[in-house]
């Protein structure tokens, strides 16, 4: 098809042929508000379907399949074996020589200090290794997530609440607003499963949580100065500047001891992990060197006597299973309200971290996690945690990557470790008390350091300038400001841009690719075309009240620079042609532009042209177009190329028949 | 070009023939970050490209348009013609003669009541229709806007300062406080002019706004029942429930000369209305209405001395031009932030509008409204209104109405009405001492039924529900809670709406239209066909943060959905083909995704294959995939129709080949 002006012979037989190629748009088949509003929120609520499974089953199944569906142990358990068991015991003894160091020193990180008096004493971290895994195995679906402390989230509930009280001058008080905090995470992660609000966590973007990680990452670092100079005057502040002005006003506390032996023991680890990273075979190395880490130094300090020579250690811990806590949980008082936005914040921020990593084994073994219902398991687990002495907890990246490496099978590994460290909590506590707090930083400065992703960040600046902004304004909002505000900022700031794109939706003038009836983006494709007497535009997102003024402006401007280029070339504007391809929605501002844009293309004499209106858009304007303008046969077709060449024959033969 | 598998003869030849037709995706020209960022922040800040006409222009001629940018009467004033001064004299007088009435109704609206002893008594709202229109005849760029004190922004202005300050006990102050709301409406006014956000303002929907002023309009109407029944005791409050309680709980108070006066002007005034609806040439008979009321009305109260049996009468009114007001502005105090919270409230609302009003007249005119500008224009007015006693102003419907039917041809007009408001304030005022209340009270009714457009709701029901419930929303909500609430709710229901459209795009299965090469959604299209072996899905929106996890599952659903209705059939998926015409913008979560797809759908035995990535998501694909594997010519097709043609023809080849 050739749509130049130049073969002006033949036009009724031309006109004939193009005729015949001509399709119809037509209305889509009719829907009733009820059906509609039932996929929309089907769609919202239930993009995964969940009830698909059970359809057309007998009702005795379906009982099974439901009971299967919300303690997905009944799924696995019955298939379970020896062979799967003897991969989980290896997986879960691993994942367990991890959890308790790690467990031990995010505990530090979110102030819940070894205390003497209290009766949970430093048991919170390791009682977070210990209790809620027993509860995810039973729910959780995912089979690789390991659950525990994690330092995010221990960082971030330690600062909140010490932004309130102190947890050295009123520890009790400070553990209480920890596991009412916990709990209120567990009941916000929850409901918000329950609810099926899932895709809330979905407004955390990639460059949101790699600016936010690697801030986070640093944060912790710092407060590790404290154990890793062997500091005693620190500053209880987060940011960037009150530490190392902190740090470099106490030289004189600096203990070449403690440094010598944190270094060591840093650079061990540090190692370890390169190793484990390049060669994923090796996990053991990486798994295992913060227990060697803790055991090596602990006889160290034993064997030398260092407490008594600048090497500050654990002390006296207390013997014993974590005490149930649903006694300290404050439902009343002042704190509330810290407790409640602590609360959502580190159950928003946890929960994202699960997720994420439940997502990203389920890939790799090509299994699916049901996002709300994984929220509803981390929720319930907190919540029970909360009560036994537990703070928050959710799936740990590390750890996981540790327990798929190892081999786990089934979440039997998480109990195994659960296992494990109650043992290590009933009979091995004392051992811990030579622990030297300076192996604890440089265990935890060695886990975070793995947050910091220099490669992702390079490639979001590679591909995306502005997600690089959101992400260094996590970063640095994190490093100088504060972590919950960090994370609002670059949250705000994602979305705003959405809402720019929307309310500024792209047009594109599109040309024909010469020799075919294919119409594209005269900038993008540089042989493309333009025809005459056609300006053909590509509205390029859904039209909405925030956007239908825009529209309506720079669909005239468009016009007007046409017609400004037509003066010197002295071919008139006859046709607007809208192609609506990517209009998929549209409500009743954006139809009412329509109305508009053909009056004022009318008056300059041209016709307003629409292709390919998508269901939901045709509906709307058939509905708002009484007069039927729109849906004129000669305004409406279903490509580009069949609008131009029957609009181009309808000239000719009105130019022919003036002719004759 | 048939796609069915049926014809398989002849192979090597149709490979041939389709590979002949196939046409390269090639990758957008380059464009350096600073130029997107250039071209996004013009279109955001700058859609309508104000300096367009500066270019290529002498200096000389530089300068005078930019003067006449400014002061747009430059622009008009020399060209200004006695024929044309004839025509504005005329629709000025007759907007003068709606003004003063309504001037005086409005202040009464805004609790700016006649009190004696202040300078400046009634004069509010007369004042504000004398003042402002000056300023606007000079700033403006509407021929038509009639500017001057409306009924919503006096009842918002009015009762969001009496929630904390009384009119009656302390009327200094909340003139005071009136003065500074206006002064504070202005500067948010020009700020968001000056600082191009008046895309700001389309954040207000029309199904919002039609919501919303017939609320107000029933609220306003209430809110008349005092003067219209003549009750003395009347709650402050502005719902629905108190004021009908207060009306029927006075009923003692009711007089019946005042009713029977109000529903015989009443009857008049809307009777006259719907005259000049009939019959837009009989403009006047609405537009003189109001004047012939309040003249007939005090005539009568004069003849009868009707202010001893039971009929309201304004009072004694002092002579004289609205005195400074500069001093009364309160920029400190307690209630600074009530009055910027009104500021922002009132000015939200004028704005909205005085810009609407503009662009309904400039697009029946055919010339074009500034929308930035005219919020600078609006502000300044309002700025220099709140030193010279005027309160919130801007363009009003009605009386735009009347100018544009009376056949005003500049702002000369709003000069014309302001001369004739001041010799009123001057000279006239005294007779205005007899007007009865009541009257007042049915001019504002008659004026404000007119916002309750129940046509506009029937559309709105007609094409979009979601729509209609924002738009009840506004109603009840402005009815039942308060004005700016209901106004927040709705916005809020609209944001809503549409981030619900972003976190669930749609994904649509496409089939073959027989006969030709064009995929068409099959659920619309009920002659197009699914094509053996493949899965054609477009994406109709922009992917990004907020929805690339819920395309990455939907998209896997529709493979499964395929591959179980496949079984079936017992032909194998083999080509997943993502069709992204649609997608317009993406971001690095969004490029993740398809990542993850190829991994997914190559583990199926499957292929993923792109159909026309737009110019910016080509270069993010690109730019992230540095293996080339999206790139790929067998894996990127330009149309839906090559990419089936070809891949078809390969298959067929390799069975071939394979047979050989």
């Amino acid at each position: 098809m050739e749509y130049s002006n130049s073969s002006n012979t033949e036009q009724p037989q031309t006109c004939l042929e193009i005729t015949m190629e001509v399709h119809r748009v037509v209305p889509p088949p009719h829907q009733s508000t009820i059906h509609k509003l039932k996929t929309t929120l089907k769609e919202t609520f239930f993009p995964d379907d969940p009830l698909r499974q059970f359809k057309g089953q007998p009702t005795g199944k379906k009982w099974i399949l439901a009971a299967q569906y919300i303690f997905p142990i009944l799924q696995w358990g019955p298939h379970y074996s020896l062979s799967l068991f003897k991969s989980d015991i290896v997986a879960g003894l691993t994942i367990a020589s991890l959890a308790i160091p790690q467990g031990i020193s995010y505990a530090k990180l979110a102030n819940l200090p070894p205390i003497v008096g209290l009766s949970c004493l430093f048991h919170t971290g390791l009682d977070s290794s210990f209790v809620p895994p027993l509860v995810y195995a039973v729910l959780g679906s995912s089979r690789d997530l390991a659950v525990g402390p994690v330092s995010i989230a221990s960082l971030i509930l330690g600062s909140m609440l010490r932004q309130e009280v102190s947890p050295v001058s009123d520890p009790v008080l400070f553990l209480q607003l920890a596991f009412t905090t916990t709990f209120f995470a567990g009941l916000f992660q929850a409901s918000l499963g329950f609810l099926r609000l899932g895709f809330i966590v979905d407004f955390l973007s990639k460059a949101t949580l790699i600016g936010f990680m690697a801030g986070a990452a640093i944060i912790v670092s710092l407060q590790q100065l404290k154990s890793l100079l062997g500091i005693t005057h620190f500053t209880t502040k987060m940011g960037l500047v009150p530490v190392l002005s902190s740090v470099f006003h106490n030289t004189k506390e600096w203990s070449w001891q403690t440094i010598l032996m944190g270094f060591c023991f840093l650079v061990f680890l540090l190692v370890a992990r390169h190793v484990s990273m390049k060669r994923p075979k090796l996990f053991w190395v990486s798994a295992g060197a913060p227990l060697v880490s803790v055991i090596l130094s602990t006889l160290l300090v034993f064997a030398f006597k260092a407490q008594h020579h600048g090497i500050s250690i654990i002390g006296i811990l207390q013997e014993g299973l974590n005490p149930p806590s649903w006694n300290m949980l404050q439902f009343r008082g002042s704190h509330l309200g810290l407790s409640i936005k602590t609360g959502i914040v580190t159950g928003i921020i946890s929960l994202t971290e699960g997720i994420a990593v439940g997502r990203t084994f389920a890939a790799l073994k090509n299994y699916k996690v049901d996002g709300n219902k994984e929220m509803m398991a981390i929720g319930l687990m907190n919540m029970v945690g909360s009560s036994t002495s537990c703070y928050i907890t959710t799936g740990a990246f590390s750890r996981s990557a540790v327990n798929h490496n190892a081999g786990a099978k089934s979440a039997v590994s998480n109990i195994v470790m659960s296992i494990t460290v109650m043992v290590t909590l009933l009979f091995l506590m004392p051992l811990f008390q030579y622990t030297p707090n300076v192996v604890l930083g440089a265990i935890i400065v060695s886990a975070v350091v793995g947050l910091i992703d220099i490669p992702a960040a390079c490639q979001i600046w590679k591909i995306d300038k502005f997600d690089f902004i959101v992400m260094l304004c996590a970063f640095f909002g994190v490093i100088f400001i504060s972590v919950q505000d960090g994370l609002a900022m670059a949250v705000g700031m994602s979305i705003f841009k959405i809402l720019q794109q929307i309310t500024r939706p792209k047009t594109v003038m599109l040309g024909n690719i010469p020799g075919t009836d294919i119409f594209r983006d005269l900038h993008h494709y540089k042989e493309s075309m333009k025809i005459p007497g056609f300006l053909i535009l590509s509205i390029e997102a859904p039209i909405n009240f925030a956007n239908s003024t825009y529209l309506n402006e720079r669909i005239l401007r468009w016009i007007e620079e046409y017609e400004a280029e037509d003066h010197k070339k002295q071919s008139n504007l006859q046709f607007v042609v809208l192609v609506m391809s990517a209009v998929s929605t549209i409500d009743t501002s954006g139809v009412s532009i329509f109305k508009e844009l053909k009056k004022t293309v009318e008056k300059k004499g041209a016709e307003l042209v629409l292709v390919n209106p998508l269901g939901e858009v045709m509906e709307k304007l058939q509905k708002s177009d009484e007069a039927g303008d729109f849906m004129r046969p000669d305004c409406l077709f279903l490509t580009v190329g069949e609008a131009v060449a029957t609009l181009t024959a309808t000239i000719k033969s009105q130019v022919s028949n003036h002719v004759v």
